[in-house]
């Protein structure tokens, strides 16, 4: 999500949070999500951000309404609208399927925002809880990997109608590690949406030109709530490069 | 753990304790863990319990030392010791093999109760952190558990001399679910020892005759600090039975 956001607007300067002390929120109840996204949404308005984007589709899903209203001078922006507008755009027969956490799919808010969008559309969604650990374990390329995206894929292609979803929308951010397995799985003219992609390039195409041009001094600060070093590990897997650890700083959320 | 104990020792009475809203312990920091750990001991001497089992194996191996000395008026177990025992007593050649979470092998703590032990003894630990996913999702005994219990193991026997280890503690309360599997990918004469298992049997010896014959009003209250539905349906799997709602009671551990 970051490094989506990185190459359609590099000109911004971030505040990255990552709630490491209190992660998976996928399989937490909703009134702890929601107490949870107050605490980093806090810690981010104290920090002088202009916008907030909650990149964790559970928090999207279950807290985005909560925080926006705590928070009613601050731009907040979830991912889940991005990738149902995006996933309707690219299903012509309006099949669409969802792959999320537990409390992603209970929330039923990619379905809603679906339907709102397109009343008519068929949406299954179903939770890859799983997954969430391998990408960690960064087995995502690899025959387990293949086993357990099919487990869970194959009973959700065979809710839809023959021909099964026009589109899927990896609905957790760790899903989009395994976009070339569910490719060999699902047939090509399938589009796999990624929420992230989608919100990074529809928000730097909305947010003002002020700052392009200007190089920024610190691109990202990084904040953890527990040990930097596993964050720098696994943050690595799906940032793509190295975090220096010179650019992380532990917080505390418990007593914001 | 639960079921061991209550096997043992069917006249006690059980406060059962699941910190389910900040899990899972294996991948948090050991000063987080010894934190956690404190809370939910304070909460345990609190409900009025004669004595304590750190059923966590990651708990144990990093935050028992510290619990042990804060309450120390009280009786604190933890399973590492335990299974250091068992392994040594069923390991001729002493020879252990240790399976664990992230925290538990980065703490070597059962290398250092084994060496202890026996000071000659050869032990090699893996963290196989992506088993505890997989046992929650009660993929326990199909072909992606084999393929996921062997890509841990294979290297890991592979660090023994030729022989392999005489024994390999199961050292994550989650990986006593995949007991079958790892019985089918190692020779017959290997042990599998399940701490939990030991240290029930080993407590049931030492704890005084005092409970016996009486029958008690509420065998087990549980409690857990998030949804407890997700408790209920998660525990089903662990305990071999259900969790009745009447009987579970969530709690706050932040603000002990």
């Amino acid at each position: 999500m970051l490094r989506a956001h990185q190459r359609a607007k590099p000109s911004a300067e971030y505040e990255y949070l990552g709630d490491t002390a209190r992660l998976h929120y996928g399989q937490r109840s909703p009134e702890t999500i929601i107490e949870y996204s107050m605490h980093a949404s806090q810690f981010l308005c104290d920090a002088g951000v202009d916008a907030i984007v909650i990149a964790c589709n559970t928090a999207s899903s279950v807290a985005l309404t909560a925080v926006q209203r705590a928070f009613n001078g601050m731009r907040v922006h979830g991912v889940v609208e991005a990738g149902a507008r995006a996933a309707i755009a690219a299903s012509p027969a309006g099949r669409v399927a969802v792959i999320g956490t537990n409390c992603t799919v209970d929330s039923r808010a990619y379905e809603k925002a679906i339907i709102r969008l397109a009343p008519h559309a068929e949406v299954h969604a179903r939770a890859c809880p799983f997954l969430v650990a391998l990408a960690e374990e960064g087995w995502t390329d690899c025959d387990i990997a293949l086993m357990a995206v099919r487990q869970y894929l194959e009973p959700l292609v065979d809710t839809f109608a023959p021909g099964g979803p026009d589109s899927i929308i990896l609905g957790c951010t760790h899903f989009s590690r395994f976009a070339d397995v569910i490719r060999r799985l699902l047939p090509a003219e399938t589009a796999i949406i990624d929420p992230a992609d989608t919100l990074a390039h529809s928000l730097a195409k909305s947010i003002s030109g002020g700052l392009r041009g200007r190089k920024p001094t610190t691109p990202v600060s990084f904040y953890a709530t527990d040990a930097l070093q596993r964050f720098s590990s696994v943050g690595e897997l799906f940032l793509g490069d190295s975090i220096p650890m010179e650019s992380l700083e532990r917080v505390d959320l418990d007593n914001i």
